[in-house]
């Protein structure tokens, strides 16, 4: 079979692994709940005629815990979802009879990084710092990103240098640094199929005043059926100027939730210039 | 930029998603916690001062539930894991240092299907039946299938289509087809990077003995440190005829854990002939 | 100090544990979460400066599995909680603003026992069969039972003895003892605070019709508020022929929720004659 | 019947409930599980024929959570637990084989109260301050404690005066107040089935130091067999200057836990003086 894809797959691909790994005590909304895994099996409490034996886990999560997607029934406005479903509706029942994270179409297609503090000349945004338009069209331009409908628009703000100080990167008395419902329009108006952040949630938040309001997600979400990807780490792809790729994300079909922990792939061949 | 992967995806893909849906109810091993997702909180529980509400979800589960991967550490033979590690101290702590899930790179490569049934001329593989090398090879070679290591072998038993029927698919009383010490060692030899099923384990499993002997799984694991991946819905490949195509697997990085649910997706391009 | 209640349990009190164990397994109605405990750490995972080490465990559950109470806030009638509460308003945001089981007073009051299958003169209860108000009033005859208003009334079937089956104690084919409406109306003309009975649900289930009409608990939680155990172990009492004696039972104060877990005591004084 | 408990219960009892409401938020250790409660259905989410319909939750917990007793499982010196079990041999399968929580008796007995603020003359201990033998000798005599083997002894440091602000309740940078191994040796001379708390750990913990090391669970629980307390209510009793009372505990019986969470009582007639 001559299937361009596998070629392009033989002659060679890096993989960016966009995701943070999944652990107790790992940066995480305090809305959610807590990660946790347990053993509840280890090799040798049970062993096998033949000598073997098993482990395995019990796992607790969020569908907005780590690396993660927002499905659309995730956030609603006065009542209504995208697409001015009745919100209330939907969710009788205990999951989502309709824009669940199961009906997410899994991702195989273009992405791109916007890299804010590499065009603001910093190395990180600014705690609370607010994402404008013009530093999404400069950092746009001086990468040549060009998005076009339905492709993936990652926008960098550096956050994730703080991962590893899990009070620093949920950022409450600090703020956190985003795009505002501003950024989020212009974002919106080039018709992504989904857009990420490498901070927990992509929204530029105030000192102190944590998640009171929400309007990135309003114009994504409920506006414009834009996907949300979350806690990315975006860190390695920017490093590597990295700023057009192959996108890949499946998020587990989760039917009737309202996000998914996630594992996001970029992929380069090793043979693009 | 001229990157061939993003030229490949610009001609078009076909994408067959690999996974189960995960619900409540849906059918897995009952050695493994039982899934269950819960709303935590519901549209209008909460209502912002711009009217705006978020949902999510409280989510349990296993690293073995749905369709899923096992990492190496999940087996182990006489106290060792695979390349001889003491399972007894890469446990120690409560998750594992060595073999978790989080160590396997995500998979972009060449995958295969054997379609077993098709080969067999029948509609599933009988209850109990046991998958031989000679099976796998006749189908390899009716379907041109030819993998190289690293490649990704995905074994059809047809048992899938038994899905809706919770205890019809865990399948004790009557067994599961699947492959045996001998089909594993087969399957070994071709050197992948992991296996797949289309039941809950890569074993044949007899009537009524349920779990007790797993010699697939210490050949594959713990001998040849081939991963295995079970619970997969194979049917819409082997419909469309697809024996090999590219395939995309990435695990949750659940750090120290002994598997993860997966979403593995099949690639071909529209212009594959 | 001179209190006659210490004074009395100086005396020498029998206690008789009225809750079964709570072990993965277990038989629990399958609408609510499996009851799953693992060990998050073991001793040896981590040892302190002082060769001190500690052991502990994560735990699923639910409010209704185990042996247990419902809160009132467990059942609604056309959309209204006991005393007419609007059940939307009760449960927004997600735990119980009224009637949750945190507002269920710790129990030290007179029990009693109704040992159906003893009156009827039969080992057990049969499957599916219907305990009628006078099967309860003979009951009550036969062992001078007399309760006042706030007294909590046991109703033994006899069905415990079925709990090492969970299959059978389940009874979702054969069906399972209990009071009908009928029933439910002469104990809550009674006006216990609470009733109790050994199979998971106080009612009569018809065979393979499952929960699908809950006539005792609307009569009980709904229009009398009299809180409803279930799951109990009475077969200890039975055969001690034990019927008046000091119930405690002190629900975990899990706040907003409907039910919880229980281990609920009966005592008798050892000079009780 | 003649029964000198029921007596006494019909004589009016005052119950004093000594446990703390379990709610998301509450403080505790962060080395146990978080508690989360999300209902996983709501009323209106499924309506029965009649007009009927039900809610019901998913509870996350761990046995060291809200108000909660310690097995003699959970601490091991030099992998013996009580009674120079080997703790690796008791643990193996994921639950203990012995000393499990299970095993505790419900207690239905003599109770204590000493209480050091109030001996101290202080409103509540300091941070970090380390309760000495000296300390609660004063305290036993000052209020007639005199507790005989079995009985309860509960010891208040009014370090539950802060249970309303998580971060100050669970004391890490100020250090907790509490018995020092001195202070448990003298406690566990008076050979009391168990001792009780009103911080999360029986034990002085000094400023930052967090739970480096627990003198007083090796004492109690390893070496002595005394089960302990934690995260008790003791603000009640002390202000209504209760030092002698009924005390009832009834663990879960979760079989093979290390701990449960519990809702212990003080019981005082309404007569006694």
């Amino acid at each position: 079979m001559s299937d361009p894809l596998l070629d392009a797959i033989a002659g060679g691909v890096r993989v960016y692994d966009l995701a943070r790994p999944m652990e107790i005590g790992m940066p995480q909304s305090p809305n959610h709940p807590q990660f946790r895994l347990a053993l509840q099996r280890r090799h040798g409490d049970a062993i096998r005629a033949d000598g073997g034996s098993a482990a395995s886990e019990l796992i607790i999560t969020g569908g907005h815990v780590g690396t993660h997607i927002d499905a659309l029934s995730h956030v609603s406005h006065e009542g209504r979802l995208h697409g001015g479903l009745d919100a209330a509706e939907a969710q009788r029942g205990g999951r989502f009879s309709d824009l669940g994270v199961e009906t997410i179409a899994p991702m195989v297609c273009r992405g791109w990084l916007l890299d804010v503090p590499n065009t603001l000349g910093v190395r990180a945004c600014e705690p609370g710092y607010e994402i404008t338009p013009d530093d999404l069209a400069r950092a746009a331009a001086q990468h040549s990103v060009d998005p076009q409908p339905g492709d993936v628009v990652l926008v960098r703000s550096g956050w994730a240098q703080r991962w590893d100080d899990h009070e620093a990167y949920v950022g409450h008395d600090s703020g956190v640094p985003g795009p505002g419902e501003a950024g989020a329009r212009w974002l919106a108006a080039l018709q992504p199929r989904a857009v990420g952040a490498d901070s927990i949630a992509f929204e530029r938040l105030a000192p102190g005043a944590g998640h009171a309001l929400l309007p990135a997600h309003r114009v994504l979400l409920v506006e414009a059926g834009v996907h949300i990807i979350e806690t990315m780490n975006l860190e390695e792809l920017a490093h590597a100027r990295v700023y057009e790729f192959t996108f890949i994300l499946a998020p587990l079909p989760l039917v009737g939730a309202t996000g998914s922990p996630v594992r996001p792939l970029a992929l380069v061949s090793e043979t693009a210039r």
